[in-house]
């Protein structure tokens, strides 16, 4: 995976390996950028999909407005790139975490989510002791009932607590409508996906009538950026997944280009409609189904163990040890995570090896 | 994960964070050498689960004869921490690997699997560019169908092409009953397991009542290295996991410690009888069921989302916000390769921070 594989063909790397097709890649960012360019919403994406400096910083230059991280250790390795604005759009917690958020706060534009009064306390007294005004959003839950504070009430309870407290600065809401993104039906994704946006409007107008100002709410992800993207109020999409893309967002049907695949090695054969390769569940992930073998046709993956994948032949010629075959991730975000670098190909040769440098960035 | 870390109590360590009870993985490796001081088969122990040079100098001072690994990159972290003897129990197939394979043939004990004539050829010539002799298995496939040639004539008729193979050294056969290793009751284990080792032999007889010397007959995994390792003519047993231990495995009644579990803190409580905490599908593995939470008690793991794991209680006090729970991995072998490092942990203190050293090596 080192740099000296550019130049080389896609088809000889060592395997398995994470490739990333530039020009498919470069079209998402572009589309996305210009679905926002004239809207109300802007576009945040969600930097937990890839993990990588070097996309983050296309979708700055195609229009975002900066980047959402899941977590602290995400946010420093995005700011050491040089990103600006970042939101975490999750809460933190611990207090070693507190220390290194207000420590990042204080030199570049952080935001973080938060859910609890008591932790609204913390950021606060961590803030005031670093003398920075660090930027909140209230997290509301919308339906999906993971974390966020309840829609209505609640959710202006907790905003009038971070409005009294000292070193905190109240940006707005957001709310993750994740039940509603992977809903293949497009009519009642946009259902369920309103109803969510819904209540964050609702309490949005809540905490106005109230006198606390709303300037931020940040919604979406890649199976909503049209529907959540399109509603009154909602200032910023956080969708991730777009830019590489994964067979499960296909799946449902989203439009974007297959990005992202794992090349991998034929490793053994012993029967003429069985091949077994060497990229198994240490390679891809499967808990949103298998990977889909793209390369050659007629095959399909059966299933991983841990080192192997069980190739089995419905059509299409027969493999030999030492075939090269090509599959696409279930589930880019979790797959990219066991990866160290990407494979940049351009019509077949390696352009770039990209570090996945938040890799691994689960604090 | 920094060398600072050493001294903190385990309660308070930045999470997720994988931790090894040192204790516990002490009586697991000496309860397993002690298992095999006195038997005719040796042990070989899987470094695939553990990926941590430390972990396997234990299990070399407490017995075994070399380690056992997946890829040939694990090999390379393993001989370059000192391992001296090293089984590579799967075919090496790309022309880079098999380069990388005789280079490191050339300077450590290596052995590597075969189940096809080309992939003997091609590993003869690398070895004879090389100047050196190849040690070399016969993988049979004994009822598991992944890898292996089919036990008898066939295996019969490899293993006579690779003796004729100048640079290669015919060591013995390996194969891996891994279709019975998880199989819960004990007597349709052993049955499955027998039957698979008697394929094993079987072929063994065969290829000696034709003048081939069969002096390594390697099997086994964690779930039958009492069953495999007492069969006659098996001389190593390749288990993994039993150092660490995971739920999988103590499900199906395998007698080791849990060694290995995941601390991680509550960032969300909505309802009394739900928690967030901050350890998704990033920081475990599902494609062996969910991950057990051991503590507290009353409560359990229902789902992991990317970055979250969602705690029901059916017992027990609530959590609050900031309180650290603790889980013990599904499936160690890919749970352990998201980490960077383990925080081993005595009397609920951490005495080091062990690098992964393996992470990620699937190639």
């Amino acid at each position: 995976m080192s740099a000296s594989d550019v130049g080389m063909s896609k088809w000889e790397l060592d395997t398995p390996a994470l490739c990333l097709n530039a020009a498919a890649l470069e079209r998402n960012i572009r589309c996305m950028g210009d679905y926002f360019r004239d809207r109300l919403a802007a576009l945040r994406p969600h930097c937990k999909t890839h993990k990588c400096p070097a996309i983050a910083w296309m979708q700055q230059r195609a229009g975002a407005i900066g980047i959402t991280c899941a977590k602290i250790s995400e946010a420093e390795v995005m700011a050491q790139a040089g990103i600006q604005d970042i939101l975490i759009a999750n809460q933190v917690v611990a207090s070693n975490k507190i220390e290194r958020l207000v420590n990042l706060a204080a030199y570049t534009r952080v935001m973080v989510a938060v859910d609890n009064a008591e932790n609204a306390t913390a950021l606060s007294a961590a803030a005031q002791a670093k003398g920075i005004a660090l930027r909140v959003l209230v997290e509301v839950d919308v339906g999906m009932h993971r974390c966020g504070v309840a829609p209505g009430r609640p959710s202006l309870t907790l905003a009038g607590h971070v409005v009294s407290l000292p070193g905190l600065r109240l940006e707005g809401i957001m709310g993750y409508e994740g039940h509603a993104v992977a809903i293949s039906d497009f009519d009642e994704r946009r259902r369920v996906a309103e109803e969510a946006v819904g209540k964050l409007i609702a309490t949005r107008d809540l905490l106005e009538r109230n006198g606390i100002a709303v300037g931020i709410v940040s919604a979406g992800g890649t199976g909503t950026y049209d529907i959540s993207g399109n509603c009154e109020g909602v200032t910023e999409i956080q969708a991730g997944s777009y830019a590489t893309m994964d067979a499960k967002y296909q799946g449902v049907g989203i439009d974007f280009e297959l990005a992202l695949t794992i090349v991998s090695q034929v490793v053994s054969v012993t029967e003429p409609n069985i091949a077994i390769i060497d990229a198994g569940a240490k390679s891809a992930t499967t808990e949103s189904g298998m990977p889909r073998l793209i390369r050659p046709e007629g095959w399909y993956l059966l299933k991983l163990s841990e080192e192997h994948g069980h190739l089995r032949r419905q059509g299409g010629e027969q493999l030999h040890v030492g075939d090269v075959v090509e599959m696409v991730p279930s589930h880019g975000c979790t797959t990219i995570n066991l990866y160290d670098a990407y494979h940049v190909i351009r019509d077949d040769i390696v352009e770039a090896v990209w570090p996945v440098a938040a890799r691994g960035c689960n604090r």
